[in-house]
């Protein structure tokens, strides 16, 4: 990224920073001359690993503590310039089994966050990762930020009212805050363990296992980013005077149906294989169709556009996994 | 209302019952032969008070408990037929005080409520006190359904949240539960101690204590609802099969500014006065300006429309709270 100078000598808090997309900020910060601070709470469910962050172990401050806990949150965000907000609960499923959890962790600890950088570090700039996932069904495609928000799980409510609160804190008390609503998201030190984070993530790990993964469905369209776009996109963001208080999406112009997606995969890795199974009941009520974003807004405000193609991504995140699968499984 | 007479026999529970829409339409249910039990938490700054359901008094079992309080509940919604989901935290300047207490009345307790019906009485049907809040300042007028929700205070973010959750019950877990949007409801039983409410509470309260009322800015318009309608759309929703998941604005084509509101009450109350104010600070950033609603599709598939003009209702309410200020004020 061309901007990435630009954070040489700032100063960085990304919460769940030793999660996926999290600490390929962090590493990114880092490397760019960033005094960088992660913080996450480590619960084995969801992404966050310390060995994600080994390229800059010895440069980055790791502080496990959870966003629920505000009396640490009310200590960590002072005296930073960027707070990268990307702690979250991401699986859609257990938002149902466990509702209150979700509620906890991607509402009102967002809420609260927001009220501890007005009273603690009011000056910092705030980027909240959303997600697309609130859109819901689409009503139309390409999906913009026009879209009604009309979420079919509680994961989405939760994640449009925090990031509601973040937009609101921008407008009444001047903080500064913007949202980028993530599309699906790919990459190396990605969730391969299990489906909770991304479902390419259990593909992988099946593919680099010789073990056929399920594609459910399959005729399904998405668009996916590879990390460092969006890596890039969150950078930009909170580089951006002028995107506080708005919401971009991010997205891709290479739609794909899952099933073309495994056969990607199919090429990359020797040995994968697929079966196609129906939609399982209890994923089919809170499945949401065809998705892909217009994120032209985010091109020309921010001046992004993902620049690496799903065949070149997915083969570095394979080539990622293949090397240190142990550490991941 | 042509179908109240569907109402007899039937059993309904009404949150907020004991406040200032709950208790109009208690009173209108127990007249009609329904079993009613209201549930109030009678928190002083809220619209609940005893006094409210007087005619019905006899009629009406009467439960004082919290929506917070998930056993209360889980013993109360069983049996019941409908289940009219009114309660509520109403003052958008306390939701930006107490954010919190906001967040777990408004949207926690919700998500709750629901969890209990989904377990406790599936075949309920939920009708839902929603607002027009939720939509923050129009981009177009008058407001319909498509329009998106941005929320520009903490209540709001939570209600919209509250709602959500509602047809996300309905959606995936069979419930059947429906949400209307109120736009500004006035009428006999709302609160008029301040304007925690609504503003024209405490108009009509300084209107009859022949002291002048503060009209803020004055030239916006706005829509309002005469309880009486409200307490018909509420019915109307709870009967109409077809209303499940789906959200319905209410409105009124009679868009009137705050200064005209004004002159009218001032015909009504002989010796009310008012002056106009430019709007407060603490306000004005949570002020959205302009707001009428399309509600059409109600019409069309609630067969509902607002029949009490502003000058009749305006007038109804003020000789309701001349004849009882003092267990008002």
């Amino acid at each position: 990224m061309e901007n990435a100078v630009s954070f040489s000598g700032s100063s960085a808090l990304i919460t769940g920073g030793l999660g996926f997309i999290g600490s390929n900020l962090a590493i990114r910060l880092a490397e760019n001359g960033a005094s960088v601070t992660v913080v996450d709470s480590l619960i084995p469910e969801y992404g966050g690993l310390l060995k994600n962050i080994a390229p800059v172990a010895d440069k980055v401050r790791v502080n496990i503590s959870d966003v629920r806990d505000v009396f640490s949150l009310a200590y960590l965000v002072r005296g930073h310039d960027f707070l990268f907000n990307l702690a979250g609960q991401t699986s859609h499923l257990d938002s149902m089994l466990n509702p209150f959890t979700d509620l906890e962790i991607n509402c009102r600890a967002q809420l609260a966050l927001l009220e501890t950088c007005r009273k603690e570090n009011p000056q910092i700039k705030i980027v909240f990762a959303s997600t697309r996932q609130i859109y819901g069904k689409p009503a139309y495609l390409p999906v913009d930020e026009k879209h009604l928000v009309r979420p079919v799980d509680v994961n989405g409510v939760n994640k449009m009212a925090g990031e509601s609160y973040h937009i609101l804190y921008n407008n009444v008390y001047n903080l500064r805050a913007c949202a980028l609503r993530l599309t699906n998201t790919y990459g190396p030190r990605m969730r391969i363990k299990d489906a909770r984070q991304t479902f390419v993530g259990i593909w992988i790990r099946h593919a680099l296992e010789s073990r056929p993964f399920e594609v459910w469905g399959g005729n399904q369209l998405r668009d996916f980013n590879f990390v460092d776009d969006v890596v890039d996109a969150l950078l930009q963001a909170a580089l951006a005077p002028h995107s506080s208080g708005k919401i971009y999406n991010l997205g891709s112009s290479e739609v794909i149906s899952l099933k073309e997606l495994a056969e990607v995969i199919l090429k990359i890795c020797p040995g994968a294989s697929y079966a196609v199974r129906p939609f399982p009941a209890e994923r089919k009520s809170i499945d949401i169709g065809d998705y892909y974003s217009d994120y032209a807004l985010a091109g020309k405000e921010l001046n992004w556009n993902p620049r690496v193609n799903l065949a070149s991504g997915l083969a570095k995140t394979v080539d990622y996994f293949r090397a240190r699968l142990q550490d991941y499984v």
